[in-house]
């Protein structure tokens, strides 16, 4: 066998612990209850102590989608995890799938949609702008699949989902939340959207690791029989979170912690109200818009299409004697323990992405990046 | 909106609190490194702080795969996601993909590589007996992959990888070791496996949520380009976690506090040492079988192919008054919180399982379950 070096208690056990503001694109800063979950014992996932708790997880996410989907669950993977299992499970060979592209994530659902063999028909609008509603209803004759991403976590830009639902015809539409689940409204049902998935790592203030989803009656006719994926089959996830004939039918091992941790965190949200919660985002944001223009700093997203929880600023000509944006960042991360991201794909360099969400949304931690900011830029 | 009931704090915060043994067919109870390690602050996916985390999460896979292979990562997802993950990146339709089934998660891969478009030659052995690697090798003149369970928790049977392995020829080998990898040794570069997973829930001592998973040069050079999966394209998945030209380049938010988890479960084992761990596993296993055996139960598994950590038993015809099979699993999670599994597949009804895997496998936690059983039989 391999040696292993010897490595003490204190080694294993206690490696330098860091504990920063969350204010990138996510992760977030957990609520306390998610973190005081996560220790709770582990139980069998058959467990009827731990059933309860599925059980009450897909209400709650049910409360927080809007949504009476019986089919409402955590997926066992990432966010991203919640994307490919929306597709895999609807889309067949040669469908003609319309996405709105107008950031990363449109663009990655082109790519889920393209390897399931999807003839994607890209209803594009540039980064930074929202995508037209209008556009992607009449992009195809009769798409199988309409599909946008709500809170495009690239560019800081709110796309109105709700219009293209209500203009969708017959197509099955598909919505991404990941970015503003539990942070701004979202509604499944009054929207008409067929599939939706979210992630907890944001404005639900849960760690990474689960993707909620829902999926209504609608999409589950027309769900793929037997998709390419064994791992992500909603309708064998059905025979075990709705149960089949009365039965759990097992598919895979849940990650109980993590759904200790979700049950938790969908509670702290669901106790201070929706609408609360909703304000308090919105608050956050308008907080930290207003104080970086004020310091000087261009917001890149659209003006009235602006997410509060997650903002992105073009990053400045006159950085900081010896440092170049990445230098920026690193001396927040080391010096302030704040955390905020760089641009991605056709940004980086170009813009920095302030997420304000879940726990991190209080405006202690506003206050604590504009001061840093303040104090680094000399403004 | 919809309406939330009215929860206090107390409902929200302190649900009813169950501690099991966990001696079902997984999860095991967390190593208590692990149950700390859950609560560290969350991280950014990009921090070097986790990252340096990362680095020594793969570092500690590799010690205890038994390999230098540079890809081997924690896959985010259960072990079921491993398994996906390990055929979705190397199977093109139309491949003969021979797979040993003498268990379910035999007949899992097959139906993994079926719905990948695989032309499956199944090579089977009665449950509870293990399968012939003669057999297996020979089952086709030039298969494209091979593929067998090493542990099946379904029967409680070990096959011998390491024999498949020294004649495969040209095949790639993919060896499932969700129930043996940190209980018995898994020897990944010895014994010639191209592709090897496990999960993280039974004998690592970590909740369940990741797939540990390693791959070696001959199988990356025959991953296919742009598998059906992104999420689980191992390929994408490598310029995260090696880097691409220096550069960690995102691919979707990592379960950070599930990898805090994996890594202090790790850390456990090796500090121990594997041959110790795998001593502990080997003693709790026999003493587990040999007092079984001293009350009058029959061990399912054919012996000199048994597991330790996973033990299964034939449901005998004097059970307790009025109570089924179901009905003595209930009684001794009810009463004595102590969880076993029930068989599976065709050995429903059947069996039980008894697992004894991390943390779980204590001398002291396999007295309390004989104890139990010696109670309730009245023998």
């Amino acid at each position: 066998m391999l040696a292993w070096s010897a490595r003490t208690w204190h080694d294993r056990c206690m490696p330098p612990i860091h504990d920063r503001i969350l204010m990138g694109p996510g992760p977030s800063n957990p609520y306390p209850e998610v973190t005081a979950a996560l220790t709770h014992p582990v139980l069998g996932h058959l467990d009827p102590a731990f059933l309860a708790v599925l059980d009450e997880t897909m209400e709650r996410l049910r409360a927080v989608f809007q949504t009476s989907n019986p089919l409402t669950l955590p997926v066992s993977g990432t966010g991203s995890a919640g994307m490919q299992a929306a597709f895999v499970n609807v889309v067949r060979p040669g469908d003609p799938v319309v996405v709105g592209v107008n950031g990363l994530f449109g663009e990655r659902m082109c790519e889920v949609a393209a390897r399931l063999g999807a003839q994607v028909v890209r209803v594009e609008a540039p980064w930074g702008e929202p995508l037209d509603p209008e556009q992607i209803v009449h992009a195809h004759r009769a798409p199988a699949v309409i599909a946008l991403v709500h809170a495009e976590t690239s560019t800081g830009v709110e796309n109105d989902v709700a219009a293209v639902g209500a203009a969708k015809g017959d197509a099955l539409l598909i919505a991404d939340t990941v970015t503003s689940l539990g942070g701004i409204p979202v509604a499944v049902d009054d929207w008409h959207v067929d599939i939706c998935y979210g992630g907890t790592q944001k404005c639900l203030g849960v760690p990474p690791g689960l993707a909620p989803l829902t999926a209504d009656a609608t999409a589950r006719e027309r769900f793929v029989p037997r998709p390419s994926s064994w791992y992500l089959d909603l309708t064998l996830l059905s025979q075990y979170v709705e149960g089949k004939g009365g039965t759990r039918v097992y598919h895979h091992t849940a990650p109980v912690t993590m759904i200790n941790a979700l049950h938790a965190g969908l509670g702290a949200v669901l106790d201070e109200g929706l609408d609360a919660v909703w304000a308090r985002h919105r608050e956050c944001g308008q907080l930290l818009q207003a104080g970086l223009e004020k310091l000087g700093f261009s917001l890149f997203a659209a003006a009235g299409h602006r997410l509060p929880e997650l903002t992105t600023v073009t990053v400045p000509d006159d950085l900081p004697k010896g440092m170049d944006e990445a230098g920026v960042r690193a001396h927040l991360l080391e010096h302030y323990d704040i955390e905020i991201g760089g641009g991605a794909g056709q940004l980086a360099g170009k813009v920095w992405r302030i997420g304000c969400m879940g726990h991190t949304a209080r405006p202690r931690n506003v206050l604590a990046l504009l001061g840093a900011l303040e104090e680094l830029f000399g403004r």
